[in-house]
Formats: C-alpha cells, structure tokens, sequence
C-alpha cells in the first residue's frame, strides 16, 4: 500500500505560496504529485506576468503537462495552498486530476481580498443576471467547424 | 457613436475554429477586441499542445495581456466561436472583459462530445458531492502566505 506524506506535499505549497509573496507574485502556491513525488510546481504570477490565468494551480497544470508530455493527468493529485477558484477547480477537471487537497478556503481568501467566491456565484446564475452581458449570434455559422470536426477522421478527443 | 461590426468578428472567430481544425486542435476559436481592433486571437491548442487549459478563450486572454502588458482587459470584448466553458468563463471575470458573445451553445459542443456542461454541474455541487474529491488539511498553517500578503506594503492587489 502506497503511504503518502499529504503534510509534506501541503506544506511545500504553502512555502512556495509565502516565497512568491517575497517575489512580487500573489500568496498562492500548488504541487502536483504522482506516484509520490512532485511533478510540477505552480505559483501566482497574474500582476508580475501579465496574465490573468496564471493562478498556482493552472500553472502547475500547464508545467506537468508539458513536462509529461500529455494533456490528461490521469493518477496525479494536486495539493494547493488555497481552495481553487472556478477557474482552477475547472482546469482540474480538464486535466482530469484525481484528488484535490487544499490549505486555506475560499472564506480565508475573502478575508485577503480575493473574491473568488464572487465568480462562483456568477456561474450559478443564468446568462441574463450575470454581471458580464452575454450575447449569442450566429449559431447556425457557428457549426462549421463542429461539421470539420466530424469529418475530420484523425481528430484527437479529450 | 461606435458602430460595431459584430458579425465581422463573429465570422473571424468562426473561420478561426474551422482552420484550427485543419491543423490539428479543437473546433473553437475567439477574438478579443478593443476600439473595434482585434487585439489578440486564441484557438484551442489542448491536444496539439499538452496543455488542458489551452481553450481558445484563455488563449486569446493570455495573448490580449501579454501584448499590451496589462493584467486586466478593461474595455476589451471577446467574441467565441462556442459558449464558453467554466474555466473560460471564469478567465473572463478574472480578466474583467465587458462583453461576451458567442456562437454555438453548450449544447452544440455536447453534440461533439466535449461536455463542458458536465464540468458546470460538478462546480455546483457541494464539495462531497463532486466527482473529484477535495480534502482539507493544515488549514491553519495555510495562514502564513496570507499574513505575508497583507503585511507586504508594495503589493500589487486585483
């Protein structure tokens, strides 16, 4: 039976998270592990990067894959030292991850001003109460490349 | 006035998802304009680049931020081939864009079997009810990032 050291994973995120806050970058940190050992590493790089979705844990997605070489990270868990926002906890899915551990949570970001709570409530209203408009047109052009990929007999799935 | 040529865009984002498939990624493209100038274009690279999080949104945000080396899209639209996915959607908040329009539906790209909704659902469920487990752990030394963060005068907040 596999024994892992969830504490050591965790608290090498939220070293990392802590570092980060030294470095310019916001305190998020995520270690992804598999098979005990750590695969990637991510940290929160949206102000010092210019890029709105390098949260730690998307980070970590994107290092992984791209040193694994995959876009499915069957069997690797992820450890974050803040509970995912929507966009990261969607990633998760994405990427197909197995089990998610977190330090702080959504509450404790609030206290910080990070409002990801906010986005979550958004997504549960429909379209037209959401405080991003959104409008849809075009949906019959819109199938062309759906129709390509169709016919498209050597297309990869996810 | 600004006269906006919407369909002009659509039709780009369109003609973006369908090359795209041709060179070997997924059937979704998105433009993201400013003053009425394209200002970035993202197509979905998730296969073709081993990154989950590839999604033509996400793309075009990366791409609009790091050319005009901001973190936040005030004022800047996007126009997608497909209705985004939580994680895109989630990107756009992040972003702050002020518009979203869209081609296909949820619906549409289900037919296809890229089951974005799946993902809508879990994020609404409570964590113990999600399909990929989430634990917590070590809460409170989760903390020290935090107390970092705030006592760090020159920090960059968003």
């Amino acid at each position: 039976m596999e024994i892992v050291n969830h504490e050591k994973f965790m608290t090498e995120a939220i070293r990392l998270a802590t570092e980060n806050v030294a470095n310019g970058g916001g305190p998020f940190g995520a270690v992804i592990v598999k098979d005990g050992e750590i695969v990637s590493t991510g940290v929160n790089r949206v102000t010092a990067n210019c890029d709105p979705t390098a949260h730690a844990e998307v980070s970590a997605i994107r290092e992984a894959c791209s040193s694994l070489q995959i876009f499915k990270l069957d069997g690797c868990d992820i450890y974050t030292s803040c509970e995912p926002c929507p966009m990261c906890l969607s990633a998760i899915y994405w990427a197909g991850l197995r089990h998610i551990y977190y330090g702080g949570t959504q509450q404790d970001a609030a206290s910080i001003d990070f409002d990801d709570h906010f986005i979550y409530e958004e997504i549960a209203l429909p379209h037209e109460r959401r405080s991003i408009p959104s409008t849809p047109m075009m949906r019959h052009e819109a199938q062309q490349p759906f129709e390509a990929w169709r016919q498209k007999e050597d297309r990869v799935s996810y």
